[in-house]
């Protein structure tokens, strides 16, 4: 079963090619020109991007999780991804700056919900929200919310937006973050990104909630630093802010990242070993793979890149990669809500054994590929696919991508009883 | 008269906002959001574009020159940005690759062309064209000719493309700068671009010599490195093949860039205290300022990048900038020929006044602003302008790029009989 819908995919990915008989004979065939292959015989390539196609293979992460790996191997190596993780993502060491402070508390429903400001460089001010439940009886559990690409905190609260630009039409179950955990007695705190909602730049006029993340991330690159690494910057500090407040229990911090947000959730959870949980709410990857087997052309014999330079991050690929990072969690509470290849899952499984807690890690797909038997099985994706071929190998369902609180809240649940004490 | 010059320009630049009343109060009209300024007390930002506008003005080039440098103190500067280019650079140390392979020699009118194969990475091929004078008596100096952006090694030397589509129509006297130099009996070794001409992907199936040089600069930042850091290593493989060369008198070796071929040029230039001489076919100007006050929206509020990523070196404006590194050229033979702010050009006037050899630099500016007269002289750019008003502000002729024969044969002519003993 596995085989034939793998089959039928690379048939698929192959179609366009045989029907497409081209009129001319030197009519471009995007996808005739999708593999790449030295035709020389010592192998090597006079095309720079096949060279970089070649280096790319060539990478061995320094930090690739070994199944083999003894308990004291498995810590030694995580601890050496914790200094890589610090190393490539340059928080500076700032000091001097104000603390932070409350700009407004309103009661809502249920719970009140704080606005604060802070001050994580000499040039910068940002913001979060802070939703507390009536009637807290002692210290709470803290969520850190971290939204997904176009998201704003605002929609994560359920709060109206603070430009009219930024109001979307969304169904509220399938973004409202934070209104599930401080619904469940949790206090949720809740952040923006870098350059997107409260700190995007003149998008309030033109493009709304379509934030143009990459004027920031490139600047920061010239500078020797990425996006990834302001970002989760950014987020540390009001992770820094949390364990001080009087009204959050500090030994249970969680972060909580959708889609784009699980990105810093990776950087915190490598370099912060006091959090307790992590919700990640993604599909999880190899993105080094992604990028080596995504070359299939466009029309103008361009290849894809995977992603935009938001996520470029200098030297990440030399060290691990993301199944790496998620595996390097273990033992600490995760779940993992939207599946992909079990290859790469299963190497989060084994860490987990590894650390002697496989029971602190869930893992769910999309829907539609709960069913073991519906899912996409491979060790090796084929090279020279397209965007859409890849989503259909790890099993992504795009049309499905979103808070998924139906299994998140009763995990959520279930492991802050069992640890309740 | 250069007030007055001055005056039009910046009049210009805020006559399309009088001009344009927006018909709706809501509507969006880029040239009023050019400038970035806080509105807070404290001065910081919670836009991240801004607060790395403010990053930016924040940055001190650690080899910024200074002109009240004393002789000893510009040595070690020189030395100092030396180490510097080099370690941002990460020129590999590869060993054991065979030694460059001649493919072909052919006789032109006058020379004989050749065509080489090297091997500058395990992965990678790389060619370059020698064309040699005829009846050498002996050793000839020798220049290396690094295309603009566009273009190719073919080109340069006058030979038939490679691909039918890299035949462009161009004027042959504004492009062959390998012709005019073997023309004046020096050997030219030319070589082409990363990701251009012969190294390119596709692009001769679908994009002709609008070379996707992007693609590769990508994947090179993700593995830590840059495109101008491969790009100049390749060229100081070729310039070491150019030292051995037994035709070639090294200790007369020059390079000469145009466009983009003057950043591998300056590259080179830091880390290679042995080149003689060299050819900058461009203007020059300040990129970390040009970035700072490049900022008027286009009409979707994004503010543009002054250039692509081919261009992102990380930790570059950390470190110098294009005046600085050039200045540190002194006092080898240099000359500049398209010209830009006089405040720009008085660093490197500087820096050969301090190295003992105001001789050894010649300048000119573009045709258009021979006159001093004719020509911008500011200290300071108005924040806030888009690229056609950087341009007409730095004594920029944009029509006027291209090879400048006129002036580079007769300097370099008598720079040689000067220099012959």
């Amino acid at each position: 079963m596995k085989f034939l819908r793998y089959t039928a995919a690379i048939a698929m990915a192959f179609c366009f090619a045989l029907n497409a008989q081209p009129q001319q004979s030197n009519a471009f065939v995007p996808s005739e020109h999708g593999l790449i292959k030295s035709d020389r015989e010592d192998g090597r390539f006079i095309s720079s991007r096949r060279v970089l196609q070649a280096m790319l293979k060539n990478t061995e992460p320094k930090y690739a999780f070994n199944p083999a790996f003894s308990p004291a191997e498995f810590r030694k190596w995580q601890a050496g991804l914790r200094q890589a993780m610090k190393d490539i993502m340059f928080h500076p060491d700032i000091k001097n700056q104000p603390a932070p402070r409350l700009l407004k508390s309103e009661p809502r429903k249920g719970y009140t919900i704080e606005k604060w400001e802070f001050y994580p460089l000499p040039e910068c001010v940002s913001t979060f929200l802070v939703m507390i439940p009536d009637n807290l009886q002692k210290k709470a559990p803290g969520v850190m919310c971290i939204p997904g690409s176009g998201g704003t905190k605002e929609r994560l609260a359920s709060e109206p937006p603070i430009e009219p630009k930024f109001d979307e039409n969304y169904h509220n179950d399938k973004i409202d973050m934070g209104l599930s955990y401080v619904g469940m007695g949790l206090i949720a705190v809740i952040v923006d990104h870098a350059a997107a909602g409260e700190a995007s730049d003149l998008e309030k006029y033109t493009l709304g909630t379509n934030f143009h993340y990459d004027g920031t991330a490139r600047y920061l690159l010239e500078l020797g630093w990425s996006y990834l690494g302001y970002d989760s910057f950014l987020h540390a500090q009001v992770l820094n802010w949390m364990k001080q407040d009087k009204r959050i229990n500090k030994d249970r911090l969680i972060v909580s990242g959708f889609s784009l947000g699980t990105e810093s959730l990776m950087v915190l959870a490598s370099i912060d070993p006091s959090i307790y949980a992590f919700v990640y709410n993604d599909f999880l990857c190899n993105t080094l793979e992604r990028a080596i087997v995504m070359t299939e052309p466009d029309k103008n014999g361009i290849r894809p890149f995977p992603n935009t330079i938001r996520h470029l991050i200098p030297n990440f690929w030399n060290n691990f990669n993301f199944p790496d990072i998620v595996a390097a969690i273990a033992p600490r509470p995760l779940i993992l809500t939207e599946g992909g290849l079990d290859r790469d899952l299963n190497i989060v499984r084994r860490a987990y054994e590894l650390a002697g807690h496989p029971e602190n890690l869930e893992i769910h797909h999309y829907p539609k590929f709960s069913d073991p038997r519906s899912r996409i099985d491979l060790n090796t994706l084929p090279e020279g696919i397209n965007r859409d071929q890849y989503y259909d190998l790890v099993n992504v369902d795009r049309t499905s991508h979103y808070f998924k609180a139906v299994t998140i809240l009763p995990w959520m649940k279930k492991l802050l009883q069992r640890d309740a004490r």
